[in-house]
């Protein structure tokens, strides 16, 4: 039978990523499908073949098995909060819960934290770094789309000492426009995107303190860019390997944390690129090398493993069902 | 009275223009426009309002002022010594006079170096740190465009000792398609560049050792990747400062090169970004920082800086012209 | 248990988007994935994830149960043939069989026909129209795409008498890049598409033939044009109605004809766009007027309804098996 | 001695571009570059870079010689006529004065005209149609740019009788996304333009009425789309040549209208196609023919012949320039 699932903040991109995974899932089907505000009715879709989305409706969760939470950082919190009142299972995609100190949260977010006492119960969804947990998580923080892309391919290196951190570890991340969210300002206007290239929020981005909390390094400079493009996220990420480590040995130990995994792919020869990962699940991974310096080559598709598909993921972990169900991994 | 100049290769991207800027050049005139081969009949322009571009035909150079030799390197090099044997001056846009060294050349492009011993009397173009020996020169070298591109932002810094050169330099660039010139291929194929994003010939790029000869260290480390667009060039540049050295310095000493400098932009708020420089001779830097990295932010226009538009910019300060006649500066 | 499949042809965009939706068939698997020449084997793929694609085995079509052949036109007529001899149905996603008159198709084609005889064994799989013919044929020509883009909205407006054939029908259509195939050329050079929009084939398209033949008029004016995008295709079609037809009638007629059709959405309002149909098997259609013409308004993806998506519809529907399984509809 | 100019509404992009022709215009100056409101004081650019845009000064305008007004519809009219009240001539590019009877500007802009008393005083600025108007006229109404794109290749057949008015003519016609304007909505949105195309406005659109006047007749069936694109517009006309009449004397007949005009191209081999009049002032023109229709192309850039390339090409007559002076034209 299929799992009862409910959508708050379906109207973004990333709440129609989650709900155009669901209509293929096998095992769950889209029950509620809503915005973010109980007073807040959507204008009537454009056309025919729109999906109507529905004024928050709280109460409603009681009938669900899990909620994906897809509303802004700091709205999201207190809604968890409400959808776990009602016993359900909650994959939080905004950044309410990713980092474990309040502290740090607001100082970055520039707010007061709507639930810190929830902090505690969350589980951060890396999916394959925290699979036992996320099982048995009632609330998983869904992490944001640059640390997942820069975490995959970091983490095994750095917990086989393979990382010589005396050198800092340069993470130079583009991401696609579908990262700036769906309403329309300065930064998603075509004129300004189309034909153009740029760094932003050089030394401020708010993914910063969660990769280094999850790294368990500050060492990473992450300095984000804007493609001109939908779709996809690339990760180019410099690090200084311990004496003696070779490109063959940082793919040997990728290959050793990931060889059964299913959303991981590694690439013994080719290199990434974003066509290859768009709509998947997948995180595409490369390694290479430039001077005495590791380059990984890190790909995936920011709406998909980078937000909607790794939290598909983790939901499927935490109801019993399998990992990729209903995901693109082909 | 007008220049008289002739375009060896101007089929293709850079050929083009370098056609296109003398076209509405006040002091120069395109007498000869012709392909690389006395052999070469190029097929009639597609429509009534293409150039027309002749077969080679070397004696006609006796005739010019100046030669723009846009063939591939290899092909350049000879063609570059047949104009100067007539008398004329040359600024070739391949990379067969940019090495000093004729072994390095020959291991990097994998070919035997056509005559060696024009080589010293070649001078490397890059217009701002060299004017005065391009003015002398009979032979200009004109730079490749992802080293004008780092060298532009970085040598200031590097001449007056701000970098810490302990720590290796980080070039992550990006460029539009159109780097990858005008012959159809799997790489320049629509399909394979919309909507994608790739690292490409990474630890072998050939343009590493002219950065490096030409930075005087060989502590940058390159990685070049393709945008999904078609014109403009963006480096992200990583070093470490020696101990003290805040952002503010790094401006002051830039501006302090280059105020005076009428095709480069400091950025003192915002950033570059590429649509502010593409069409223009502009190379547009910014200084920003993360951890305790600088992190240099540099954009041209790789058709132009990056190439034409600079080879017309040695072109005039090689006759005598104000140097920045033709160009596009606003 | 599984339908045992066969690709000839399987390197182009056709070839690939039959495998993509082979792949996630429930009932098909894809046995044999070859091009379309014994002595041709394809470059290694550039990555591991890449598909191989074999040499042309025409003996092994006797083990499967369907083919689709992606060849070219000319190729693939003799393919068609030898896959028929060996017990196997056959979709043919060429030119070869959509015309019935060799005469025609020579003139069109300008070559011989290789093998006139099978002509009167082909059935024109336009699905809608057609459904009872294909799941008796052994052999399916499958439409082209611009034929099957302005046939759909069409045909029910002919065959029920609204169109006043004294004027004629003006079929001003736009097409993705990927309808010219994966050929580098000057014609998909990125440099070429990108910002770009043109006409082409005015007057001397091959498919107004084949959409004469099967409107059965030859009053439609078929004007091609080529969008800066890869995937999609839209026909503006303008048409003068009988005396006292509204578009309210034209809707009613059309919504007659397609209600129960899962492949084709009517729009009572709003209008049809590309990025809602892309990689579906979806043709929306919209009716609006100007002046006193009808306006059909037609959109499709050129490699799904267009061709591949169609192409599997039909293998379905020869098969046995639901005519949409496979196909992206939602 | 230069001309002095101002802008009124120089935040948009019809604005920016008259800014940029001017700052190039050999006898022209930009004096005075203003928002179209006093109390409106625009936020500061975001960059060193960008011009500096001023609260409106109406009294500043006694001092120019030429006033631009970019401001949209509505407003412009009386901004016009603050400007020529202080004795300056004026190119108005809203719609304000484009139609001769006020009461059909009104319904077709549900508004009241500001001030219909000038409406007879102004000339359609159809440069090559107008000229001598233009130079004697103190206000300029210029040109929509569909009623640009549409007009040019149509007027001289129709002026010449070449057309067979029994039968209507269909303009199908394709804007990019700068035609939208600058101000971020869900129609200039990134995600919404890129990978997509749409008709729309079918039936409704403003331009009608003005092409009709203006071509002379209403028999022209306009629709307009969106290109996923930034700049250009094409148009592809059908119209029903008289009896005898064929494509080479269409062209002839447009070659004895246009040979002597710098702005205007006919195709004699090749077709137009939108990247050959990008940044230009051209208007390229071919003539073709399908079944019996001869079918007209028609490509401009939208924000240069369409709006404000031809605005400047007014400006020039009215203030006794050489007409091309400070337009790209090669």
């Amino acid at each position: 039978m299929n799992q009862r699932i409910a959508i708050i903040g379906a109207s973004g991109y990333a709440g129609q990523e989650v709900l155009a995974i669901i209509r293929r899932h096998p095992q769950m089907q889209a029950d509620l499908v809503m915005t973010g505000r109980p007073d807040h009715s959507p204008s009537a879709p454009s056309h025919s073949y729109a999906q109507v989305v529905q004024p928050l409706d709280l109460d409603a969760l009681e009938y669900v098995d899990g909620v994906f939470v897809c509303t802004p950082h700091g709205a999201s919190a207190k809604l968890a909060q409400e959808a776990l009142a009602r016993g359900t299972k909650v994959v939080d995609l905004s950044a309410d819960f990713r980092l474990s100190d309040a502290s740090v949260y607001e100082k970055t977010y520039n707010t007061t934290h709507p639930c810190p006492e929830l902090i505690p119960t969350a589980v951060y969804g890396l999916s394959e770094h925290k699979r036992h947990a996320v099982k048995q998580a009632k609330l998983v923080a869904n992490p944001g789309c640059y640390p997942t892309c820069v975490l995959l391919p970091l983490l095994p290196l750095l917990q086989n000492g393979l990382v010589d951190l005396e050198h800092d570890i340069i993470a130079d991340c583009k991401s696609g426009v579908s990262g700036a969210g769906k309403t329309p300002s300065e930064t998603t206007l075509y004129g300004n995107v189309n034909e153009n290239f740029k760094a932003y929020a050089v030394g401020t981005h708010r993914h910063a303190p969660e990769m280094h909390e999850h790294a368990g390094t500050d060492k990473i400079i992450f300095v984000p860019h804007l493609l001109p493009m939908f779709r996809g996220m690339f990760a180019t990420i410099y690090l200084k390997p311990k004496a003696g480590t070779t490109p063959a040995d940082a793919l040997a130990c990728l290959d050793a944390a990931y060889a059964a995994e299913r959303c991981i792919r590694l690439y013994d020869r080719g290199q990434p690129q974003l066509d290859r990962v768009q709509t998947t699940n997948y995180c595409d991974i490369g390694v290479s090398s430039c001077g005495d310096r590791l380059v990984l080559l890190s790909a995936i598709d920011n709406l998909q493993k980078g937000a909607a598909g790794q939290a598909v993921q983790n939901m499927n972990l935490m109801l019993g069902l399998d990992e990729t169900a209903g995901l693109e991994i082909q």
